[in-house]
Parts: C-alpha cells; sequence; structure tokens
C-alpha cells in the first residue's frame, strides 16, 4: 500500500464533497435560511481540509496505484465522507450531537436512509438537500464501487462482471474516473433529472421532487418528510417512485445497453428476469395476504404491496404504509426482501439477485451429484459455466455477511432491544435499506438505539455497502506485509 | 431402484418396531392400565403389517442394494415409523385425531420432541414409555443413517466421515446392520444404561429415569413430566442431562475410541474442541446475560445457561426455565443455538459443527485470497487438506436449510402465527430440537398450530432429520431414470 498516494485522494474526494456543498447552500440562500451561515462554513472547513491534504501530499503519483491502495481508498474514503457529511448537521446544531450527526451522514452515504430524526420536517430546507445530496453522492461512489473495485478484487463473486463492463475495458484501478464510470455516471444522472420531472409531474414541489430523486436513483430513501412518500398519498407519486426505485436496482450496465438501443435487454438478462420475476411473485403474496386483513379492496391492498416490496427489495426504504402493523406473512416477506436486495451492479444493496441465483443452481448440481456422483456438470448463467472460484467467493460472501448479522444482532440485543427490533434494524443497516421493523419501523425511527448500537450498526452500514470483503482485508496481517 | 427389495426392508423395519412396543406394553401390565390392550392391539396389527409385506415380497435379494435404494429406505422408513409410532396414541384415544398422532410420533422418530400434548401427565405409563421408546429407537436410527447413508451419499459433506468409521470398513450399502452401527449401538446402549442409573441416585423415580434416559441419548427431549426437568428443581439432575446431552452430540465414533483406551481423544479431535468450546462461550454470554436481570445469584444464572444452552444446541430441547421470559440477548443465542446443533455422527441436529467450522475456514480462505489472488492454500480440518467437493456439499446443503427454513416460515407466517413463533417453531423441527419461543415456546406446545401448518412441520422434522437431500433427491426426475 502506499499511505500517501491513498491520503492524497482521500483529500482530493474531501475537496470535492466540499465543493458539492454548494447547491445546499443555494437553497438556503433563497429561502433565507440562517443556516446558509452554517452550510458555508462547513464548506469552507472541508475544502479547506480537503486542499490542506491534497496539497501536503504533492509530488505522489496517484496514477498508480494497485489493489491495496483500492481497498484502503474505498475504506478510508466512505468513513471520511461521513464525517463531511456530519459537518452541517453540527454546525448548525440541527444534530448537535457528533454520534448522531455521523449516524446520519453515513447512513447517506451509504445509502441505507436509517434516520435518528424525530421531526425531519423541523430541519431547515438547506440541510433537507444535503441530507438528499449525500445519498446521491453515496450512490455515485457505489457505482465506481462496483465497477473499479469489486470485479478486479474478486469480492463475493464479482470477478463475474469483469468481462461485462461495456467500454472501455479497465485493466487496472486508476486515480481518475475511469470512462466507464462516466458513462454510467451520464445514465445516473439522466435517470435522476427524468424522474424530478415526473414527480413534478404529480403536482410534487420541486424541492420535494428533486429531494426524492435525488434518493431514488442510489436506492437510499431519505425523504424531507416526516412521513415520507405517504405524506402525497398518490397513486401516480407512488407508481413513479416504484417505476424508479426497480430501475435504480437494475444493473447500469443495462441501462447504458438499453440507450444505445438495445431494445428488450431486460428480458434478456437472467438476472434481470429473476429479480423482475420475484418482485411480481413477492408482490402477489403480499398483495393477497393484505387483501381483507388490511384493506378491503384489492386495488389498495395491490398498491401498497406493490410499493412496499418495491421500496424494500431495492434496499430504498421509502415508506406509505406502516408496514409494521401487517400481517406476519407480509413482515416477513419485507424482511426476506432486504436481504435478497437488488442486481449486482446497480446502487442496491442486499446479497444480490445473481447470487442468490448462483447460490440455488449451486445447490441444485450439487443434489445432482447424489444421484450421478461422477458426472460432471457445471453451474451455467445465462448459458455460460460458471467457474468454481466466483461460485467459492460467493459462498464466502454469503457466510460472511451471515457471520456479521448474527454478531451485530446480538450486541444489539445484548443493548437491550427486542429480538424483532435488532434483528431487522441489522438487515436494515447491513442491507443498506434504513427502516426495519419494532422499535426501528416505518414509524419510528434510530434515535433511541443505545449509543455503542449506533456505532454497530454504523459499522454494519459500510461493510455491507462495501461488500464487507472490501473492509475486511484491511485486518488481516497479510494485507500489511510486503 | 429396487421398489421391491426397499418394500421388503420396510415390512422388517415395521415387525420389529411392532416388537419394540413389548417394553412399552410391560409398563401398562405392571400398572395394570386398560392401555395395555390398546398397546397389545397395537403390537398385533403393527407385527402383522410387517410380516405380511416381508412375506409377500419373499425371495427378494435385500442384501444387494444400491444407493437410490438406500435414498429410498430411509425416507419411506421415518414416514411409515411414524404411522406405526401413531397407533398406541390412536388405539387408546389418548391423541384421538390423526394428524396430531403422526405429529407425537414423527417428533419421537426423528428425535424432535416437539409435542402436541397440553398435559402430558395425563397419559397413562405404558404410552409415556411408548412416547419415549420411539425417540430412542429414532437416535439408533439415526447412527445407522449418519455412518452406513450420508457419507456415501456423500449428504453435505458428510463423505468426510466415509474414511473415519472405525471398523470394519462398510463399502456398500448392506441389508443387515453393519458391524459399524452395532459397535456403536453398543456404546447408545452403555451410556443409555449409565444415565439410568445416575439420574436414580438423584432420587429420580425409575420409570422416570428411563423415559429421561431414552430421550436423551438421541438428543429427543421428551419427558414424561408437564415440567419437563424443571418438575425436579435439582441441580445434580440438571449437570447429570447436560453431561449426557453433551455426551449425545458428540460423534459416536470418538465414544467408541474412547473407550477403547484413546484418552484424550475428545480434547485432539479439532470437531470437538470447537463445539465444546462454542457451548462454553455462549453458555458465558447467557450466564452474564441472566444475572441481574432474572437471576440474582450468579449460581442459579450459570445453572440455567448452561442447562438451556446444552438442551439447545445439542437440539435435546429439555426445559428447566422458561427461556421465552428471558432476555433478547439470550434469546438469540438459543435460537443460534438451534441452527447450529451437535456434531456431525452423534444424534444431534442442526447445521452440526464441522460444517460451521468448514464454512468458516473456507471463508478466511476467500478473504486470504483477495489479497494474495494467485496464492493456492486449501482449506484444512485437523492439518489435512478437504476436497474442494466436499466444501461444496456443504454449501450447497446451507443453502437448501436456508431455503426450507424460509419456505417454511413463510407459509407458517401465512397461516396466521405470529413472526417469533413462526421462525422459532420452523427452527425447533427442522433442527429436531423441541420447543421454541413465542406460542410454541417452552411453557406451549404445538396443538394450536394450524392443521396444514402441522404437516408443514412435520416435512420439516423429516427432512431436517435426514439431511434434506436424502429426502430431496426422490424429487429429482433423475432418480426414477436409469
Amino acid at each position: 500500500m502506499h499511505p500517501r498516494r491513498v491520503l492524497r485522494l482521500i483529500g482530493l474526494l474531501v475537496f470535492f464533497l466540499g465543493l458539492s456543498m454548494a447547491l445546499a447552500l443555494l437553497v438556503s440562500v433563497i429561502y433565507q435560511e440562517p443556516s446558509a451561515w452554517d452550510l458555508l462554513w462547513s464548506m469552507a472547513v472541508t475544502c479547506g481540509a480537503g486542499l490542506g491534504i491534497f496539497l501536503g501530499t504533492k509530488g505522489e503519483e496517484i496514477t498508480h496505484l494497485n489493489h491495496r491502495d483500492g481497498v484502503a481508498i474505498v475504506t478510508v474514503g466512505w468513513f471520511a465522507a461521513g464525517v463531511v457529511g456530519a459537518l452541517p448537521f453540527l454546525f448548525s446544531g440541527s444534530i448537535p450531537d457528533f454520534t448522531n450527526a455521523y449516524f446520519e451522514s453515513v447512513s447517506g452515504f451509504t445509502t441505507t436512509g436509517a434516520s435518528i430524526l424525530s421531526d425531519i420536517e423541523k430541519l431547515p430546507r438547506g440541510l433537507l438537500m444535503w441530507r438528499s445530496i449525500i445519498q446521491w453522492l453515496g450512490g455515485m461512489g457505489i457505482i465506481v464501487l462496483s465497477i473499479a473495485i469489486l470485479p478486479f478484487l474478486g469480492v463475493g463473486g464479482m470477478e463475474l462482471y469483469k468481462a461485462e463492463i461495456p467500454s472501455p475495458v479497465v485493466d487496472k484501478l486508476r486515480p481518475r474516473i475511469s470512462e466507464t464510470a462516466k458513462l454510467l455516471w451520464k445514465v445516473y444522472i439522466l435517470m435522476t433529472a427524468l424522474q424530478i420531472l415526473l414527480l413534478m409531474a404529480g403536482c410534487m414541489p420541486l424541492f420535494d421532487s428533486m429531494c426524492h430523486a435525488f434518493c431514488t436513483m442510489p436506492t437510499g430513501g431519505f425523504s424531507p418528510k416526516n412521513n415520507s412518500l405517504a405524506h402525497y398519498d398518490s397513486p401516480y407519486l407512488d407508481g413513479v417512485i416504484i417505476v424508479f426505485v426497480l430501475l435504480a436496482a437494475i444493473n447500469f450496465s443495462l441501462h447504458y445497453r438499453l440507450l444505445k438501443g438495445e431494445a428488450g435487454i431486460f428480458g434478456k438478462d437472467p438476472e434481470c428476469r429473476v429479480f423482475l420475476g420475484l418482485v411480481g411473485a413477492l408482490i402477489l403474496v403480499v398483495t393477497l395476504d393484505l387483501y381483507g386483513s388490511v384493506y378491503s379492496t384489492l386495488t389498495s391492498a395491490f398498491r401498497y404491496a406493490a410499493f412496499q416490496v418495491s421500496s424494500m427489495i431495492t434496499t430504498t426504504g421509502f415508506v406509505t404504509a406502516d408496514y409494521d402493523t401487517w400481517p406476519s406473512l407480509s413482515r416477513i416477506v419485507l424482511l426476506l426482501c432486504m436481504f435478497l436486495g437488488g442486481m449486482a451492479g446497480s446502487t442496491a444493496g442486499g446479497i444480490k439477485t445473481v447470487r442468490v441465483m448462483l447460490m440455488a443452481k449451486h445447490t441444485y448440481q450439487e443434489m445432482f451429484k447424489i444421484i450421478h456422483p461422477h458426472a460432471v456438470r457445471a453451474v451455467k448463467l445465462g448459458g455460460k459455466p460458471v467457474a468454481g472460484d466466483i461460485l467459492s467467493g460467493i459462498w464466502g460472501f454469503f457466510f460472511l455477511y451471515l457471520a456479521l448479522y448474527g454478531l451485530a444482532a446480538l450486541i444489539l440485543a445484548g443493548l437491550g432491544m427486542d429480538v424483532i427490533s435488532a434483528l431487522s434494524a441489522v438487515a436494515a443497516c447491513i442491507f443498506n435499506v434504513g427502516p426495519g421493523l419494532g422499535s426501528v419501523g416505518p414509524t419510528q425511527n434510530f434515535l433511541a438505539v443505545p449509543l455503542l448500537g449506533k456505532w454497530v450498526l454504523m459499522v454494519c452500514m459500510i461493510l455491507g455497502r462495501l461488500e464487507i470483503y472490501t473492509v475486511i482485508v484491511l485486518f488481516i496481517p497479510e494485507y500489511w506485509r510486503k
């Protein structure tokens, strides 16, 4: 590892994060909020610190980086971004406590969407905008992570996507954002803009539309309203959100190929087919469960089931109904959605569809082997055989997720949280969903979680977001040798 | 597959199960219970049916069986044993309903220990004895399964134990119980006898001692008392049970080697070390959680923690405290215990220690590979490299367990059970533990579970007991081809 090169890049990151506060500042100025000064002050401190680090590490070749540097940059980068994101909350006194401010910020940058705010609407608009910008930037970070880092590190079978990256082929980690990332960012920006327009077409104010769109594409789920999307109670707006959370949970390279003219690509891609089929099936189950028991019409049951299943499986976390009062089948389905997550190469969290598919296919092969012990049949995806190494990586990844999940749930329960709240809070954070069940349910927030619990959940968010391996290799002694 | 050969062996099994009712009949006669007639009648029907099947398939070579026959025998055998076991309950009217009687019987033969009886002590002693005998016979069946079937089918990495079977090497499935099975049955019988003596030394009546010992070695957990072991409230008896459930959850070939004079074998075997270490660690966690919150003295906290952790991790299910009222950390630890289970080659259920170890080791290797992508290092157990095939089998097994678990929990929740009860009922049955949490907790029973739910749970018990694969291959089209 090259610590100074890593530091130099972190400096650059911090500087640009500072610049991105400009939009929030502009909102604050337009609405003549006193917190404009706090934002300006945060911006100055952040840009100054970033620039200081950058200049202090002058002469470092940041175009030459290896795997180890990449791992360090993303891990340190996400933790550092959390600090930057917390500054406006701290300086303005909106969230006076560091742990809470850092929690809100890390929850934003990891696009989790778990909040410690009891009264969101009390916040000045500039800060609400900053809260949304954080998620939007977090989503951009994930795009870079999933095309430039994970496939090359081979995290959890992500080598699978090495060949799929559209163009140009990235053959090593590069300090400047790769061409691929730029292409996919364009898709990301385009879809965000389109969503803002569509939300406004449904009579959502510009400010609200921007905030929600900024939190949809990264599957983040922060809302400037206390009641999230339930505030508007509009089937049209619910529909727009459903479409865009699902789009956000689809591999971004498929969007790129769609824009390039490959019609029907969603139906051709094996992972996408399974993902959308799964969403449909789970919506059906929840609709049938809610019809009669919670909603008297099939239309209402379908509307709320479709929204909540889509919101949870894409790990966004927007809310239109207090699903914690739903029957237990629906609640378990939503918990299952958190685990499943969206597609690889999207901004969604969770185990990811392709991994679940490959694990299921592998399991079927093992059954087949019992009958034909000597037959050799490879697991295939879309007709192509999948290397044993990739499967191996996926299993390791899966086990690590479950082990971390179990450990974190034990700690939260040990701190006094009830069983369902502890189990769902960890799922909501590790899979970057946001709201859970019980005391961290859709009408509640994470403020009451004990101090240590908040830190555990923050670590879960970052580990989950960086697919665990990326962080955990830093703690392997071999990482530091050379 | 040779259906007639399979049938002939099932006939033999049924006949011997009928004979085994003699002990229960004897108890009934001694206590001059009217149900003696019901037992006699059950015995006659069972022996008659078994003999009929056996004679009706005369001329079949039952010494020549292949893998496919083995799979069919164990699966059909366990379902058929369930029917036989239910007869005395039905004929005596103690459990007048077939579903409930079959549930109690399947729960017995799979050594699960989940009961639908609200007032156990109301049952005649002959039937209580029969209920315990069922579990004891189930345990003997598992020993055969785990030495003669699973290693040769390669179920969930059990090829690992092919080489370990003490003597003589079993090179193909044999219709007569192998020499190995006979050796291990001797150990099983010896330990049961020793436990009866030790329980009686603690002033437990002979009848109760026999019933409890019959349900300890198979890690079954049926008790003739409504309050299970809490009935006696004796630290000495608790201690005896703790020691014997732990012994029952240790690979039986280690017991055999210990009796052969290999002192310290428990400490030398890598799986055994981890298993006992894990038990110790979890007891410590629960003791600390209970001390102060539930029990005011450290001794009491330790006593109940040690008992309940040992009872659950060995998947026995005896109860000395209403752990459903314990703090959530302890409840989650007990839920975790159900998943973990005991050692392979024992009568315990669950994922099994060796599988968890190998999954963890494999996961560590995957982390190592991220740093050294080209290094080839095999996963090792006790210093010996473990073949990739074995790991592959374990992952498939693990995923299948989780998938079945999720599916069954969704069905139970859909039938109206609350989240914790549904999640724990499935764990309690699939891992053959017995009691769960919530409405199927230690002071409750499974009577109120809806009809369909009971059948789902019975399927879970049998699938869990036969390590899923053994049953599920029957449903693969390839199984039926030739």
